[in-house]
């Protein structure tokens, strides 16, 4: 696609034009589409029983079916979920039991903090310990060393592995499917954390040997806030218990049927979505972000946000005392580009700075090996807005 | 208020001019200047990030302030929740391990059936029972009787009492501060279930001696879907424990501040409240809410409730041999007026009947003691609505 096609797929896009939002990697703006979608909400303002209870179901089966299409899953292994957050804390809470005592559950170091949290009070709670295992840095040459770090790490009381498809501080794509293959050759259940990944990778969830991925939406898929997923293993259906009792409730030892209900839903799935009255319209969304994406081609929006990656790295790496510590291998790297920034870095100053004076909404993360700078470049942003960051970042480093 | 001014209020609430709307006690419809303000969505779409660090924080703290004022609470007592599901399943799974095995759990027979799965896992994974009390039916002359049903059923293995403030099947209102009077008196933990509450009835939390009280924002009260709050006593703020562990998490055995955070929370409240990135907008829509009724008056829309109400009764009662089963004793009932359905009715052709032919949202529900129609009359109800739908029921009993 042309630079003029590009513009034109931006405009579809709300943004505000005094704003560089470079930061599709916490939350990204909304497609016009699919927020005139998400406002079926004006439906249920009017009339929430009536669209509660009959417009709804079918809608929500289309979406699932359409996100388990576009995830390459079966819909009726596809849990909605408010977010990653919450899909892994269920996870987390259901698996509790099955962790026989004494065991570890092993995660990388580079894990978002709150789900290490979680898995902490999950092996405190359960008499297990968690151990981290260091992911390689920069040069990292290929998936082979992330492996090789991980396999060394799993031992005989290896009970769980928890990782990132994307790592969120620093874009290093994680080969997944090697990660699971050599976990469960050893017995270790596999959870994987895929926020950063719908929309920024390809995915066929059917054929990734893990027992739990999660999702969110509302990062590179452009869905609105709200759409979160947990796909599971086959055989994990029957360890799901919901965080909540609410109508959908099924208690422990049922089996609870995997066919289409009258909700939209599955029994199984039911159980773990419903949580009283609340509003599901983001769910129901799901399906024009796909169509936005897809109507400008998926593999020509990922190649764009590379060219932009590429463009970043480019520009960035060494300006300003800036290093690059996401790969340039393409198997490890995607639309994220992070980099350290130099030692001694006011990292308070250099936020209000890129967003009080500059009006940039790019991440600047205080990390234990130092600050990162964090680059999310999607189809909607330009090499200009590349530029004004490193233009920014000169007259802040004045 | 004369007549046409009611009407001219009604003309603010996003209705379906083809539905007769007697549903608030299931979910409200939004007036236009609540839903005009919970499209401060439209801000999060555009620049997520900035709306969600920058412009929610106080906002937030506003709407607590404010909802705690109209409920006559403390706002560092007041955690936002999506719903009464989430607010009871939060004080469940936090007081369990409080509850000594052996106890029982006492609840009233008429309480929502989710609610009472929810306190029989809480009863089964910690080795106590679930024991109800028969509520008393009509004819019901004073709330002593329903005070002397409750404390002749509370026994000395009596750890938990779980009652609804407004019973959600015959809008029948208990003394909940004598309830929890009584229980306190006698070492019970008290938790309200207030879904119909806020709105349906005066409520000053601060003077009601329970532990935990949860409400629903999106009945009575016309905020959006996705409003609920939990309550709790100041004693029980340690004992509480998130769900979910996210960004707010705390560590048992911290005691976190109480003050006011630059999160629009307190650290106690965001270990609670916070769940990820998602839609905190309907919280944020809160003071639209309490500010509309306050323009018609509280006092004046509860009057008009009742007025609509007793209208109902009069006309109903002994229609087709409908039966009420809400008393008519004021300390005893509100803006809800259910009615006993004749024996044998068929109750899934009336359902569908009172929607597919006359678009009559009303709910027909199915109750271990025979069939019910629970008739919720807002202040934006008219007779003429009550008329319709007892014409209806005149045709559909044909």
């Amino acid at each position: 696609m042309v630079a003029t096609a590009w513009a034109n797929a931006r405009e579809q896009v709300s943004l505000d034009p005094a704003v560089t939002n470079l930061n599709a990697g916490s939350c990204g703006p909304l497609p016009r589409p699919v927020f005139d979608r998400v406002t079926v909400r004006a439906r249920m303002a009017a009339g929430p029983m009536d669209f509660l209870s009959r417009q709804l179901p079918p809608l929500l089966w289309t979406a699932r079916e359409r996100l388990a299409g576009y995830l390459g899953a079966r819909p009726e292994r596809l849990a909605f979920a408010t977010n990653v957050t919450g899909a892994v804390n269920l996870v987390a809470s259901s698996v509790q039991p099955h962790l026989a005592a004494g065991g570890e559950i092993l995660l990388s170091d580079q894990e978002y903090a709150p789900m290490r949290w979680c898995w902490e009070r999950v092996a405190r709670h359960q008499g297990l310990v968690v151990r981290t295992f260091r992911l390689p840095v920069q040069p990292l040459g290929s998936p082979d060393e992330v492996v090789e770090a991980a396999t060394a790490a799993m031992g005989p009381r290896t009970r769980l592995l928890f990782f990132s498809h994307v790592v969120s501080s620093t874009g290093l794509v994680l080969p997944a499917t090697r990660l699971c293959e050599e976990a469960r050759r050893r017995g270790v259940l596999t959870v994987v954390d895929g926020a950063q990944a719908p929309g920024f990778t390809d995915l066929d969830l059917a054929a990734l040997p893990c027992d739990y991925y999660a999702g969110s939406g509302h990062k590179w898929l452009l869905a609105p806030t709200g759409v979160g997923f947990l796909h599971f293993a086959e055989d994990q259906g029957g360890v799901l218990r919901p965080p909540q009792v609410s109508w959908g409730y099924r208690p422990d030892g049922e089996n609870p049927s995997d066919e289409r209900n009258r909700f939209g839903s599955t029994d199984r799935l039911r159980n773990l979505e419903c949580e009283g009255t609340r509003d599901l319209c983001p769910w129901l969304a799901v399906p024009s972000a796909i169509d936005f994406q897809a109507g400008l081609g998926h593999g020509r929006v990922r190649e764009r946000m590379r060219e932009l990656a590429a463009f970043t790295r480019e520009r960035l790496s060494g300006w300003r005392g800036l290093e690059p510590v996401t790969p340039a291998h393409p198997g490890l790297s995607g639309a994220m580009t992070a980099f350290r920034l130099p030692p001694g870095t006011d990292t308070a100053g250099l936020r209000h700075g890129l967003w009080d004076r500059f009006r940039i909404d790019v991440p600047v993360l205080d990390r234990p090996d130092g600050p990162l700078l964090r680059v999310s470049t999607h189809f909607y942003n330009t090499e200009t807005e590349v530029e004004r960051l490193a233009e920014a970042l000169k007259e802040l480093s004045k």
